[in-house]
């Protein structure tokens, strides 16, 4: 039983580093030359030039939020598929609508990994309890099941009774899917006095997992190991065991992609710690996204993981980072917070809070300077004003008052 | 665009039945091998020896009524499959439970070829809705959409508004699910005015077709063929279009399966046109289902098809096979009438026909007899009371007079 999928899991860091900007300029490369999507977006850009993590930091980020109008326009994957839609396996509909392509090939969303990890084997039975129908999330964890040597049950969501007896009659070894639902399993199967005690391993994702419910599957002799991926992207990290059987700290970053964490609303890389939202360009070469915001939350764990793993580690999922929110009737975005703290290079870091005073909404954007000049909260507030259309205030803060949460825009008004 | 999905159906009948019978000498030799339910009950089958018609039908059958007990005492599979389970790709739990397993290949399913008559093509877009949890449909035909080369949405079953919403928006080309439910997505479309002009295709199965369905679909310029396929065996046959455009009458045999049909509740071909069960023998290496009773009744259509294929036709699905029933309590089962035509071979044709006199259950086995002697519906009558344990009376009737529909017990009792 390998403890890890493959050897780049165990790379050098820098010889892994090297690794990926290489591909990176390649990758670049094609996307121009076969997406006109980025054909356009990246006009101006040379590939050979894109060879480190800062010049990765100047190219343009494509947010989640922008698909649904680039894929209207360009019907249906906004001209960001680099294989033509006629040469592609699947295409999924998320709500939105969003379009999500799937390739042909051996494990294309790459969850092996994250299942290897959780202790996926050859010959395991494997029900799949996620959904097949217009979203990837059933296909992409059968892909990557069946790239470990797995036999599938795609069982989907809902039909609990069902689901425990299909565990109980088949003896399945491993679980997929939410937590929450693997619970409603584990309860309806002790309510029915069946036996699922084949049931050994769980990799679970797509929502939180409370450390009681980890500890009481556990204790009944089921390891739950987590992993992140989304529609667009595939697998992006996972969780893994150290040598003394604990569940690591954080998630590992997978081997085929680039993971950045940047501020909100903009595309520039916080420091090592800091949260913000993630940002990854993929390696697959059907379907290129380069510098795609995820719309997630996360913060790199610093440090190397106990279980051997040498890649990046990230927190897991801290929440959702647009936060667009409405003040006094207009929309104030993340990236105006962005322009205010562009034109004041003082501010290291801006907070914008909103609440009520005396009936109405009040904006305050809170900023860490070290010494400033007399005028300057005057001078932001002018700022402010002109970049949101909106009267705010100002108020200064010494560096690091404000939480390390990745986000540029709290709303503290109560809503009855 | 080619006409036919392959040479094989094309081929000279009496080639093909060379092949199909060279072949089954070769999947019993298999079956015995590798599948320790078919070493069992193949035990005395030498399969040289299985190289004709006859020979075939000298083996014994397996009903699909037989694989919920024959699956608890081996499970998962009752020993039937010739790949261990461990190296399959996918098992499915259809209501029952009865568990179908899925290998690895191409196209497992063979339902390509029906898919190819219906007219779907290389860079189709295919909405897939059957569902893909826990059934096998949405698998069998996702697999063969692909070996088409067509791109799938895997769109399963329900959220109809979704189902339009996803067809106009990407420009579907073609449908592949149950007609009931194109009907439910078509009317949507006209109520919500959503244009879904793209869908020029469907491909139909698993109920009924109201002839007046597909006249009204075909009005409007969507060709709906239909297939019929089970979860066990995959496709068994399908529709096609003639030289001149027109649904050709019944469905061609698919060239991956042997199929019989047989007097319900025995293992005896009838007569070319006369309905019986299908029975079914499958070249598939994973699951090499010798003889098996789908519990369905259809009947051989004699002549050619107009498109050009030559295979066998069939007349599509004509009900269910299995006509066990209650009289006073006491199960009556079709292989009791096939025990009392056995110890007469004078009766051609028999039937039971159960109604209801002062209040009581009465069963009747109706004979075809040519001339017979004047004591022969008196030994007959004992031969029922010894096969049934229950008193029951006889008529004889001339050869021809009992309605060519597959029955051999008839429940015409009047339920309130």
């Amino acid at each position: 039983m390998a403890e890890y999928y493959d050897a780049l899991e165990t790379r050098d860091p820098e010889e892994r580093e090297r690794e990926l900007l290489a591909a990176l300029a390649n990758q670049v490369a094609h996307a121009k030359a076969r997406a006109p999507g980025f054909a356009r977006t990246l006009k101006d850009v040379d590939p050979r030039a894109v060879g480190s993590r800062a010049a990765l930091a100047r190219l343009p980020v494509i947010r989640k939020s922008d698909l649904k109008a680039l894929q209207e326009s360009a019907p249906p994957l906004g001209g960001l598929n680099a294989t033509p839609v006629e040469k592609l396996a699947k295409l999924f509909v998320s709500p939105g609508p969003i379009c999500e392509p799937e390739g042909h090939g051996r494990d294309w969303w790459r969850t092996g990994r994250a299942l290897h990890a959780a202790g996926f084997r050859r010959g395991d039975l494997v029900s799949n309890t996620f959904a097949y129908h217009f979203t990837p999330a059933g296909s992409m964890m059968e892909s990557g099941a069946q790239a470990c040597g797995c036999i599938v049950v795609p069982a989907g969501v809902g039909q609990t009774e069902m689901q425990v007896a299909a565990i109980a009659n088949l003896r399945v070894d491993g679980y997929v899917g939410t937590p929450s639902f693997l619970k409603l399993i584990v309860e309806k199967a002790d309510e029915l006095q069946a036996d699922i005690s084949s049931l050994k391993k769980a990799l679970v994702g797509a929502e939180y997992l409370p450390p009681v419910l980890r500890g009481a599957l556990g204790e009944r002799g089921l390891s739950v190991l987590q992993c992140y991926a989304t529609a667009d992207l595939g697998l992006l990290a996972y969780e893994s065991r150290g040598p003394d059987g604990k569940v690591c700290e954080g998630m590992v970053v997978d081997e085929g992609c680039l993971l950045e964490i940047v501020r909100p609303g903009t595309g520039d890389p916080v420091p090592e710690g800091e949260v913000g939202e993630v940002v990854v360009t993929t390696f697959n070469a059907d379907y290129p996204l380069i510098r795609f915001a995820t719309g997630d939350l996360s913060a790199v764990l610093p440090g190397r993981s106990p279980c051997g793993r040498t890649n990046v580690r990230i927190r897991g999922w801290m929440g959702r980072a647009d936060q667009t929110t409405k003040v006094k009737g207009m929309f104030v975005h993340p990236s105006q917070v962005a322009e205010v703290l562009r034109r004041h290079p003082q501010i290291r870091r801006g907070r914008i809070i909103v609440d009520q005073a005396e009936g109405q909404d009040r904006m305050t954007l809170h900023c860490e300077v070290e010494a400033v000049p007399a005028d300057f909260a005057a001078a932001v507030v002018a700022t402010l004003r002109e970049t949101t259309k909106l009267r705010g205030e100002v108020q200064l803060r010494k560096p690091g008052e404000l939480p390390n949460d990745g986000k540029v825009i709290e709303d503290a008004r109560k809503y009855e």
